[in-house]
Parts: structure tokens; sequence; C-alpha cells
């Protein structure tokens, strides 16, 4: 009998988890019922709830939300945007389109917040560790770029020049919410000071922070550990990802490729290359 | 010239979009610039922007937040679940193991809120065309089962007996709604006409609605397309196959199988089958 | 002790196969030791041991073997590989990209092999219930258009025209080995007969056999079931995947969308669309 | 007329390739006309071919195709299949569920034949570079476990223990193949000096190579560049996963979870794990 518990409990304890307790007729999340959570909590509530365990305040979600909605596309050209479409048209479910742009936002794609947030943290620790804001920024992008490489995550944008709309905005809703004491305001701060070393280092030519570089600071200043950056970064995105894939099932089309059929790739015989 | 132009444009026009429009420094989404979105409109009404192209009062958005709250997630006994958590383990990044799990979402794993809108959308059809709620209950039944086969999706749960907690909870708020009239209750009127007709075609054995019944019911209030009932619960279950992949990046493990690793698949040969 | 077993066990048979038998310092595939099938098996023989259960003759897996080499790419016009070769730039691990790939071989992209068969297999039904060639092929297109369409998978290619250069090698093969019994032959006749008549429909103008075509009538002479063609061309596909993934990564490039980024994919305000 | 040259031309350059050649009615791979390669290369030498450009000879052929087969499958253990046989089950295509499990290979899954090539190739470069065996053999593994950690790829096994039946078994093919002067017999002898030297490490314990271990030997024997590895293992692998879940699909099941529904996973209120 001993060893019946502990086979059956050495299966239930492989796939134990503080997220969720059931029972038939029973929903707990976090140790809230479902019942009183449907209608109670605020979407971007409930996603907090569900990856830290604990519910933010009112204003910490809203900033929570701020970020969420920022993210949520960057159209076509993205190739995770066009991949869903693509998928769309190749006789597989939404979630199959859904899931093959999620898949693509890697370190490059998708990684950028992550990456930033482990700057800022980075900078944040050794402002703790007692140093003036400027010389922790300037020794912090030391530290990153000897294990990420020279260009910082956050800032710039091939694309968006000079500015990308989205960073004043949430930095200013960042601001309010410092002002408010929702957040302290410190990784406002770090963000900004790097952005303002990095157009130092490039000779006094401004660079602009970018989603990656905005969001990040809110997810700091909201305490999310930097890799759920990503995580996050992925449920903004499929929002985006979901509005293409059904925009490309009305449009129609079969095995949409990446241009029109009539246009060849180019075949280069490998001595070409040379 | 001319030609140039058509070869630029069929390129663009092979990627058109309704929903994003870019340039640099300037992204709108459905017209609205971004930034007039940030800080202004809540996530669920973003959602709502992006999927349909227009945007919601209030009220829809309150009642389409409490369907996206319910279907966050329901735990490592739901294979996309796992996987999410195998993944979690194998050393990809967080945003495969999202990927993995929401690609499972297929036909019976995450279809069945969509078969189901499709049941209520082909009854409220019939309802149009004349018949009494009853008739057209019983008659969209038998077309819908003509397609589908026996079991409707939408009532009943493996698990979740006698009652599914999600379900009555959701039809409270759709109940609560339809009194303001943000909805008609049309939709509430056909679910709960079908959950009892399944009952009594079971001899009086009450049927329990379950959580993708219910919000087939908010969805099709708010007049979604059916097969968006299939992507918004991919949006929804997003939070917690994160949550859970975050969870078992924390809770560690190498190449997690399904079972603990002292306990092997049993081996059959094929003759034992017959 | 009875119910010890019983919860092990219950595990154990959830996760029966008869394809792998694993013990410390042993695997055998199908009963086969595995180092007895290293070096003594053809990698074909392989994966027809694996899906079917039998090793096949050395003749049967020469035929087997051309259908496998026929199908490995078509270029990064399809989009399953042009999203393999974005994928490869986004940061992800080269099993990502190819998986990206292969989750976009679905019924429109992936699934004309699967359909062929199944038409060929239904019109070889008819012919062992009696009816002549030309009968079955007329009945059994009817049948298979009922349930899928007018267009006829496995017919036609939008791109190779007049000839897709993949079928008649194919077909070529199929007949020698029929030649010397390996196979019989009659689905060859069945795909030959099926493409006259398509021609005979269109009023006489003649229509290719494609590759899909062709590879149904390889995977049906050697009995496998239709959904394998499916299954069968996903592993052949993967070649040119992987081909195309690793290409780009030695190309180079940074989060490659489908067109170069100067240029944007059209705005189309809702109204324009009307 | 040269802006028109020039957008199409950039289109076209976007997606160069040196893999395939197509006009209609004509497809080559590397230079060879599709219907000369059908028939006449084998299945390993057309998959060298699509991934290097040139093609093996018979003898290099064959034991490229004994690591291919020797990778197949490791059975439900192994989350990628187990996930494989998951999503067989929910409602997707044999591509999707294909598509699961080849995302789960990421670099503790199926990354270590990459890794371990890494370090065969930076103790060659040892050796190249004047080092003696043994020497080259303990620097070029200090060297990659400064970058890897502890744990050596391709060496010891968490279940075949003392011997990964697999192993001997392409070694001695790889022996052989030297005796021929197909291949030098270089990273079989680095291969076995590392083993030894994780032995002597160990205390005198002896460790197993394994799979990994092996495989990396042929690739690198055969010239392979090290990220390689995995894509051939993805290769070898997708074919257990097609058997898995092509077996899955005819044992039936909906929304298989890892235990059977009567077992729940164990929820953990956050207290209990202090």
């Amino acid at each position: 009998m001993t060893n019946d518990r502990s086979d059956a409990d050495a299966m239930r304890h492989w796939w134990r988890t503080s997220i969720i307790d059931m029972e038939p007729g029973k929903i707990a999340f976090r140790g809230h019922p479902i019942q009183d959570l449907i209608g109670n909590v605020s979407f971007p509530q409930m996603i907090w709830l569900m990856v830290r365990g604990d519910k933010p305040s009112a204003d910490e979600a809203a900033l929570f939300e701020a970020a969420l909605v920022a993210g949520v596309d960057h159209g076509p050209q993205a190739p995770s945007i066009a991949a869903a479409r693509m998928a769309a048209t190749c006789g597989v479910g939404l979630n199959n389109a859904m899931a093959t742009a999620v898949n693509m936002l890697g370190d490059v794609h998708g990684g950028a917040g992550e990456q930033c947030a482990e700057l800022y943290y980075g900078i944040s620790d050794k402002l703790r560790a007692g140093q003036g804001l400027s010389e922790a920024v300037t020794s912090g992008l030391d530290d990153w770029r000897a294990e990420h490489g020279k260009i910082v995550s956050g800032f710039g944008h091939r694309f968006h020049k000079p500015v990308d709309p989205r960073a004043p905005r949430l930095m200013q809703l960042v601001r309010e919410a410092a002002a408010k004491g929702t957040v302290s305001g410190r990784f406002a701060d770090i963000g900004e000071e790097v952005q303002a070393e990095l157009g130092r280092q490039r000779g006094g030519r401004p660079i602009a922070m970018n989603i990656d570089g905005a969001t990040a600071v809110i997810f700091c200043e909201l305490g999310f550990p930097a890799p759920l950056s990503r995580g996050l970064f992925c449920l903004s995105r499929s929002v985006g990802v979901l509005a293409h894939a059904w925009e490309q099932m009305n449009q129609g089309g079969r095995n949409k490729g990446p241009m029109p059929p009539s246009y060849l790739p180019l075949y280069e015989a490998k001595e070409d290359d040379r």
C-alpha cells in the first residue's frame, strides 16, 4: 500500500504545480476559485496572477496593460507576421498559424526585451551597490556588451527613425505612475540614461529608445524577471498574429509564398558567389 | 516607369493589409495612431480592435474580457500544457515552448468553441427564418451532428461533473449584460435550450454546459465569426501556457518526459494486440 | 501490492508502443536490435520498418527511395521553405526553423499526396468490386470531388506546365518495378487513366501528373495507407528545409522579412476594398 | 526600365539560392536535373547533395547512412516523441504532430551532437597546431567546458548504462571506413581518447560514448560543420516521430495527456515549497 501510494504519488509529483488546483467541479488559480476571478479581474490582472502568483493593484495593472497594448503588431514586414499569413493559406488551423509566428520570436526577433531587461537589472544592481547613475550605466553597458555584442537591444530601430512612436508614450505613462508612487521610476531613469549615453558614444547623434527598451522599463519597474519580458511580448504579439492570420484567411489564397508567383528566386550557381 | 511601379506595387499589394499603416516614425492600427491607443484602450479592447477593426463599448469589452479570463488554463493534464512544460526543459526559448502548446490546440483540443459557435449560429439562422426556439434547437442539433458527429461540442466535460464552474458564472454575466442592453441574450437562450434538449435526449440526465459552450455564447452575442472562437481561445490559453512554461523553467529538469525516468513505456510486440 | 502494480502498469500501458523496446543497454526497433540494423539496412528501409513494422525487399526499398528523393524541395517560392529561411534569421535553433516549415505542410501545402492516394484507393476498391478501369475512374473522381471539391489533387501544377519533370521519371520507375514483379502496376494504370480522363474532361487539353500524383502511385503500389503519403512527404521535404535553413544561416541576415525592408506592405483602409 | 529591372531583381535577389534552379518544366538541384537524380542517387546521397552541394562517394554515403539509421528514435520517454503522440490526438495534421516534436529538439534535447562536434573540431585544431592527442584532448576539454559547462555532450547516458548499444557499432563502421581509406580515422581517435580521458577524470570509472558522441565522430570524419549535426539528427529523429504519431493515431485517444486522466497533477500551494 505504501508502495502503491508512491507510484501514483511519483506521477502526481512529476507534474506538480502551484498554478492550478483542480477537482471535479473545482478550478482554482493561485488559490482563487475561477468563478471569483471571472468578471472581477481584468485580463492583464489575470495574466499577472497566473505568471507571478500575486494580484497587482489597479494602477500596476494599468501600466502593465499599456505595455501589452503597445506590442501587438509590426505588420507583414516582420517575419513572424508574414509566416502566420503564409501558414493561414496552407490548410492548417488558426492555432497552427499562430504557433508558427510565436515560434519565430527567438533571440533576434522577440528577445530584445529580455536582453534589455538584463541590461537594466545589471545597472540597477550597480546602483544598489553604491555607484552613481552615470558610472553604473557606462559600466553596465560594458558588461552587457561583453556578453551580447556591440548592438544594444532596446535602442535604435532600423525602420522607425528618428523616433519609435510607442516609446515616448510608454515612458510618459511610467513617469505618471512614478509620480503617483505606483512604481519607483528607477528604471525610467536607467533607460533614459542608457539612451543618453548611447547618443554620446555615437558622437552626439541621438538614438531612439524603441518598443523593447520602453516595455523593458515597465516590466522592470513592475518587478518581472527578465525572461518574462519575452514571454509577455509573445502574449502581446499573438494579438497581431491572430488579426493577420484571420485577415489572410478572408483575403484567400493558397500556398501564399513570399512574393507573387510570377517572381522567381534568383539562382546563383555557387561559383557566382566567389 | 509604369512597369517599375508595377513590380514594386505588385509586391506591396501581395502583402496588403487593413490592420496596420506604417511609415518611419508612424504606426497606426485600424486608423488609430498607436500613441493614442496606449494607455487609453484596455488590452481586450485592443484585441477586439485588431481582430475586427472597430472598437467595442466598455460594456461589450467587459463581457469579452470575462471570456478571455475564463479560458486561461486547465493544468498539466491538458496535452498542450504538458508539452509546453516538457519543451521548457529541452533547451528552447520561452517562445518556442509557448508555440509548442498553441500548435496543439487543434480541432479536438482547441476547436470546441468554434464548433459550438457554428451550432449556435445555425440555430440562430433558423430562428430568424421563423422557427420557434425548441424546433430550431432540435433541427439545428440534427444538422450539426450530420456534419460533426454525435458528441456536441460545448457540453459535457470528462472531468468537471456535474458542473464546470466557469460556465454558470459566464452565463450570469451574459444575462446581466442582456439586462443592460449590451447584448441581446439571444445566444444565451439558444445555449440553455441546447443544454436542456441534450438533457432530454439523455433521458433526463442533466448535462453541463462547459467552458467552450459558455464562451461561444459570449463570442456569438458579441458577433464574432465562429473561427475566431478558436483564435481567441488560443490567446486566452497562451496565458496559462506561459505561466506553466515559466514555472517549469524554475523547477528545472532536463528533457522532462511524460513520467519519471524510472517508468518505462510498455513494449507490446505486435502479436500482443491481437 | 496488486494496486501498486496497477498504478505503475497503468502508466506504462498509457505509453505503450510496438515500435521500440528498451532496457538499459538495449534498444530494439520492431523486434530488431539496433546494432543489427546499423550498417545493414538503408535509411529508406529503416523508415519503412519504423512506420510499418516489416522490412521491404531491396526492390521495394529502391522504389520507395525514389519517391523520397523526388520530393525534397521546391524552393523559396514555397511558403514552408520561405518560412524556414526567415526563421533561421530570427535567433532560433535549426530544429525550430525545420519545425516551422514542416508545420506548414497542411492540407493545402502538403496534403495533396494523401488526398490523391485516397482517390486512387477509392478507384482500386471499385476495380476490386468488378468495375472496368474507365468506369471506376469516372465514378471514383465523382465520389472524390463530392468530398474534396473540383480540383483534383495530384494533377496539374500552377508552375510546371506542361510537364512536372519529376512525374514521368517516377512513373518510369514504377513501370520497371511492375515489369520485375516488385509491384502490381495497378496504381500506375489508375493514375494514368485519371490523367487521361481529366484531359478529356478539359475538352482534350492535356493535364500533367504532378509530384503528388506520382508519389501517391508509388506509395499505393507499396501499400502505404493514404495518410502516410503526407507523413512521408514531410520526411522528404525536411531535407530541402534543412538545406535552405542552413544556406540562409550562412547568408546571414536578421529578421528577414518577405521582401527587402525598403518595400512596405500596402495599407488599404477598409473602405478601399469595397 | 532600369528601375523596373531593379525592383524585380531586388526581390529575386532577396530570395537567392544556390540549391534549386527552377523554370516551368525544369527543376535542378545543385546543378543536377531532378530526373537524373531520381532513381540514381540514394536518399542519403540526396541529403548530402542538398545540404553540402557535392555528391558523396558510395562509401562515404554508406557511413553517413549508418548515422542516419542510428538516431531514428528513443521512445515515448523522450519529450519530443511523447509530444508528437499527444499532438496526434488533438485534431491536428500529421505534419503538425511531426513539427511539434522537431521543435523540441533544442540545445538540451537535440543539440548534444552539435556540441560534441564542436569539441572534436576544437581538439582537431589543436592536433593540427602540433599538440599530441592526449594533450589536445585535455586542453580541448578544458576549453569546451569553459563555454558549455562541466557535463560533456556525447558521453554518458542517464538510461543506457554501461553501454549505449549504438555507439560501438557506429565506431566499428568508422574504423572499417578508415581502413578502406574512406575517412581518416582522426575523429575516431579523438572520440575514443575523450572517452578514455573522461574515465580517468572519474577516477577510473569508465563512461560510455553515446549516440551523439558516435554520430558526431561520423559527421566530423565526413566534414560536416558542427551545426549540421543537429540538423541531420532532426532528419533522422523525424522518422521515429512519424512512426509514433502514426501509431498513436491508430491507437486512438482524444487529448491524450501525460498520464491517464484518473491521475491528477499535485497542487502545491506555494508555501509548501519552502
